[in-house]
Formats: C-alpha cells, structure tokens, sequence
C-alpha cells in the first residue's frame, strides 16, 4: 500500500500521521460550541456533522459528541464512510470546494473522548509482561500461570475511569501493607505506574457467542491505552479476585480510533503460539499488527525521555482472539466495549512496556535524563505514541498522553 | 415501626411484600404499551408516569423505561417523593379517586429491569461464603486470604449480562481442565451454580474518594442478586486476574428496588470485626440489614425445595463501606451502578448461599425433593426470596428467579 495523496498538502507531508490512508475518528470542540464527530486529516480535523449531507448515509450520526451511533452501523456502512472519504479528500476531488471551509486546525481544537466506553475489559496477552511480572510477583517458576498459553486471561476494568490524552490523573490514595510491616495502612501510592496497551473498540454487538472471524469484523478500530496501575495497592489486593483499586483511578486513551480498514495493510501473524490452540480461537489469518510503540517520560521540569520502545505484534493474543473469548460464555458484547491488550512488553529491557518491568520491581532504577526512575514522581508526564510504517506514508494513533498530579493531601476533605 | 395502613386493602394484608411502607420502583408494561417506572402497592403496580402531575417533582422523571432519572436527582428528591407517595395511598387520603384509576394488577404485567445498570462490581463480604470457598479452593490454611479482614475484597463484573428475574439463562461453553486431564477443554459448563446475594443500587454519583457515611447517603436501595457461576470454567481461568468468563452468562436481579428508606427500621451492626478496620472503612452507625433470605430450588418436573435459609445481617462489610472502599482510589461511581454484596452464607449447612457450598465441591450431594443436586441440571429454576419482618408487616423484596436452558449443541452453527 502506498500514500493515497490528498488536495490537503499537509496530509502528503512525509511524517504526517494523519494522511488520506488513516482517516481516524475523533469527537472535537472549537471554543463554546458543543463537541461533535471528526476525522483528523493532516493537520486538520474534517467536521463531519458540517458535511454530512455530501456523505450519503442515513443519519444524523455526526452532531453528537461520540462515534457510537456510527460504531453501532456496523461494517457495511464504515466501509461506505470510508469509501466516500477517500473520494471527498483525493487529490483531484470535485467536491474540494464544498469540503474545504468544513476543515479546522487541529491546533485550535480541543479533542475529547472519542466515544461513549460501554463496559472496558483488559487483558493480559503480551507474553513478556506476564513472564516479567509473574517472576516479580510468584517467582520465576510460576511466572507464567497454567492456563496462559491456552486462553487470552483478562479481567473487567472500570468504564467510568477512561479519559482521553490530555486529562491530568491524580496520584491515588490506598491500602497497602509495605513489606515487614504487620498490619495494612492507607496512604498515597507510593508505587504507581504506566501500562503501554493498544486497545480495541468494539462497533457491532453480539449477544451470543462468536467466532475469531466474526469477532475480528466487530471491531470498529483502535486506540492506544494507559492503564496507569498503583502496583503497591495491587499486590496487596490481587488475590484472590484480581486487580481492582490498583486500576480504578484512570485508563488514559488516545483521541482518535484508528480504523481496522486502515490497519489492514500491516496486519501480521505474531508469534506463533508454543502450543496449539483450542478451535474457538483459531485466527483465520494475520489478526495481529505491525505497530511500533514508544513511550516517553518527561518529569515536570523536562526534558523527555523515550523509555521503552516495542511493537504491537508482540502480543500473543489478538483483539479478534480476546473477543472472541470474552463473548465464549455468551456474556453479551455491545457497540463502545473497550478491550486493552495487556502491557506490550518485548524481549529486550528498553522495550518493557512499565516501569515495574523497567526497574525490575523498583530494584533497578532506569536512567532517564536528568535523574532515575523506579516509579512516577509528581508532575510526571506519560506520553505513548503509535504508528504503522507504510510505504511512504504512516498511519499514526496521535499521542496518548497524561500527567500526574499530587495525591490529595486529605482525600476526605471538603472544600 | 407498624404498618402504615393504606386505602388500598391488598396493602394491608398480612404477608404482602409490599405494604405502604415499602414503595419499591421498577419498570413495567402491560400490552403493547412502552414499559414506564411504577411503584407496587399491595397486588398493584402505580403506573407512576400517570399521576406524575400529583407528585409535585421537577418532570418528566416517570415516563422512561428507568428509574435513573429520579435515581442521579439525589437523595432529597428520593425523600420528597416517598412522602408524598405515603400521603396519596395512606388511609383516607382524599386523592384515593385520582390515584385509584392509576393502579395497574401486578398479575397482568410484565415487569423489566428497574434501571439502566451502568456498571457491576460483585464484592465477596460474607465471610462463611469466602472460608467455605477458600477451603474448597486453597485448603483450609489458607481459606482467608491475608487482606479480607481488612477490606471488602471485589471485582467488576459485567454490567451487559444482568438480567431481570423471569428471564431464562443458557448453560454457557467455556474452557475448563477436569482434574486428571493433561490440557483444557472447550465444553458445556458442567459446575453450574448460583449465588444469593443483595445487591445495592448507587443513585448519586461520585469523583473522588466519599466516606463510609456519605456512601450509604448514595445508595438509592437494593435488590435480590443471582451471580450465575460456572465453578469448572472459574477454577480454571480466576488465577491470577480474578472471575471472567465463569461470571459473565448472566446476572439475574429482582425486578423491585427496595429503597433505603424502607430498610431504614431495619439496620442491624452486623458481626463485630475480628479486628479494628482502617479509619476510611468505619461504620458510623448500625448498616447491615435484618434481611430473611431463601434460596427454592425446583426442577423442570417440580416440586420446589428450600435449599437455604440465611440473612444479610450475615454480611461483614456492608453495601456503604464496599462503596466508599470502591470509590478510594478516586475511581468515579455513577448512577445506576450496582455493587452485589458477594454469597450471603451462614454459619449452617442449610444456610449456605451456593451450591458449591451445600454439596462441598461436588462431594457431599444435596437431598432434594424427588432426587440430588451437586450443581443445576438442564431446566431447575432458582428463586431467590427476601423480606425484613417490622412489627406486623413484610418489607418484601419480591422474587429473583431464573430457569437453566440447555447449552447450546453448537455455539458457533448460526441459524
């Protein structure tokens, strides 16, 4: 696949992460006027409520704050979206004149939750997280629990907790029981963390069981995910239900979906897996991607560091994978489900994908400039960035990005 | 408190779950007619949308198919409303003409999940119910886990499962490893139980950590919780993220939120803790409930059998300290969110709140009429019941109840 070049020049410029061949998804406001759908392109944002009489589609599905209604149309009409996109924004396009005064700087507009998140579900399928952090927390013998070779593990997060790339996160307050000590306290986080995710966002919903197949054409696309994690309060609280507070205070997403049409030129077959798989989840092709991913850390006085560097065909489950066993049980899957897929960690230690795996559990303390690491310090800042290389061109996610604030100095104080 | 005696006779009947005190909400339709929130008075429902001109609220709130309206107006609005409620329908009130033509017979209508659930947490309070299973699962030394005298241990679950009582549930698939097989398997869940359990129902939301006091002012009421459980696929899957797939099928609740206000008379301290717990966890005042609960058991070919008989005082945490530990970690509660208490045990073996618990894993058959049960069988239903016993009258709860289809032969064959 190479660059679809577009009548917007700065969508053609080597590096843009928005050219023609992206078309990701975002809900954006301009000074008072009330959040609506847009699709980035190059450095501009088409509104898509202001055009949506040149798209052709039953509507109105843009003068909303979220993509859901669109989410929920279900494949035929993403793709006839799409479609009419490229044929609204090609270089030679007749409709240009029509389209032109609907596009808005990027610069001026400020860019919220790109849809309404149903229920958010993360799962744990990149191999080298487990492996890492299984040796932290149970040893290096059952570092890799029994069952994770045989189905993507995940757990039920938090939906009310996802915020979009910009939101500041407040250092929480927890239980924690320090080692050597008797008795659990309640104090700030002294251990809190960032988690490089990709995650998927489910457009059509099921309500009974899917194949891999199926469940790989119910996803709408994709975001980046921070699943920032209190490791001392998790540790504490891990068993024998799983994570709960540790994940609770803030899930950071990126402000566009990225769609899976877009994605499809880089899809590849991942790691193959050390055993064979049970039937429901066989991919019937390439269901993983070719994404690299970086994280940067920059303290509040700056500068910033790039700490971990990795790929999203790390994982050793795909989104169709994971879905396809979230819905095995018949629980029912609906349209605004987000799926994290666990921390992508790879092999080697610049590509740990959290700070517990970059400082070894805080043994370790990473280098970053002007100072070291083992966990977030106030005024921290965690940006993930994404992009697929195609030729000549990318397709980028745009930052995920947050910044961490001061625990609060009485949790229980009213102002 | 007495019976507060109502011009509608069936109210004042003895046994009625539903007397004027009570006044529970839920949602209702009879025909053809769009389900709308009513209020069960004696046999009646009070189509609430009809007299809403009567109740002298800031509408519409009662012509929708939730009650999350009136649930996010907050606790004065909850309070106006029952007693003008208590005014309408008490004996002699003079509206009884224009209140009497509003009344709809229960047996006549349908009745639909009472709120629009935003998101499940299932907590694990009852401390008979976590030895019993820590012992099944760990062995009897480490049946506790460490943390459980110090917090109410939970997980989120998945808010698109819940189901209102009457609606069947289908024996899900799901992987699971028999003891003595060498690798897991995909097939029919063959440990297929329930759980009794009291569910709260969050109505004002909350962004930042909320007291033990200011929780409790946030629970709207409660309901009857069946938390359908697939023990083969849970023993499986829940090391090291907690319950996924074993918990995700269905979760059945009661079609009647009982409000707060009419457990008021009804609160109850509970055990005592073993120990002191952390200062953000203690209890102002006496709020566990005096709640009598029954579990029915009755196979497609009848009759029923009462299979357990315990009550929510039972409870070591209460619904107000799981939602103010829920909230700690800044994590944001909504309206409409519902927070099952966990298997309400008792210290008997008839007071046990699972099957699990009543045939020990499977080893110990329990007696029913006309045969044995270790876990369901294709078409039992399970009813759960529950009522608080005031002097001379029954705040009643209604039933929880759901019938077990058969798996499905193949998940994947679409019709």
């Amino acid at each position: 696949m190479v660059l679809i070049r577009s009548w917007l020049r700065s969508a053609n410029a080597p590096g843009c992460p928005f050219p023609l061949n992206n078309l990701p998804c975002g809900v954006f406001s301009v000074g008072e006027v009330a959040p609506r759908c847009g699709v980035a392109i190059g450095d501009m944002i088409l509104d898509m409520a202001a055009v949506e009489g040149l798209l052709g589609l039953t509507g109105p599905l843009f003068d909303a704050p979220s993509w859901n209604a669109v989410m929920a149309a279900g494949p035929d009409v993403w793709a006839g979206l799409r479609a009419r996109l490229l044929d609204l924004l090609v270089e030679g396009a007749v409709e240009q004149p029509m389209i032109a005064p609907h596009l808005v700087p990027q610069a001026g507009a400020r860019l919220h939750l790109p849809f309404r998140v149903a229920e958010y579900t993360d799962f744990y399928a990149g191999r080298h997280h487990a492996q890492n952090v299984g040796t932290m927390f149970r040893g290096a013998e059952h570092a890799l629990p029994p069952n994770w070779l045989h189905m993507p593990i995940g757990y039920n997060g938090r939906a009310s907790s996802v915020v979009v790339s910009g939101e500041e996160v407040r250092r929480p307050w927890g239980q924690v029981k320090p080692a050597g000590e008797d008795a659990p306290r309640f104090a700030p986080s002294a251990r809190f963390d960032f988690e490089l995710e990709l995650a998927a966002v489910v457009g059509t919903p099921s309500d009974r069981p899917v194949t891999v197949a199926e469940a790989d054409a119910m996803i709408f696309g994709y975001v980046l995910l921070n699943d920032w994690s209190a490791r001392d309060i998790q540790a504490w609280e891990y068993q024998p239900l799983g994570p709960f507070q540790a994940k609770a205070t803030a899930t950071t997403i990126s402000p566009w979906i990225v769609t899976r049409a877009a994605l499809q030129p880089f899809r590849v077959p991942g790691p193959p897996p050390d055993q064979p798989l049970l039937p429901y989840l066989a991919e019937p092709g390439p269901m993983k991607y070719d994404i690299a991913l970086e994280v940067a850390l920059t303290p509040e006085a700056g500068p910033e560091t790039v700490i971990c560097r990795t790929n999203a065909a790390q994982l050793y489950y795909s989104a169709a994978q994971q879905l396809a066993h979230h819905a095995s049980s018949g629980c029912p899957m609906n349209s605004g489900d987000l799926l994290g897929s666990g921390t992508i960690s790879g092999p080697l230690r610049d590509s740990r994908g959290s700070l517990l795996e970059l400082s070894w559990g805080g043994r370790d303390p990473l280098a970053i400039k002007g100072g070291t690491r083992c966990f977030l310090e106030d005024g921290d800042c965690v940006t993930l960035r994404g992009a697929a290389q195609g030729d000549g061109y990318l397709i980028g996610f745009g930052e995920c990005s947050g910044r961490l604030l001061p625990a609060r100095r009485d949790p229980y104080a009213r102002p």
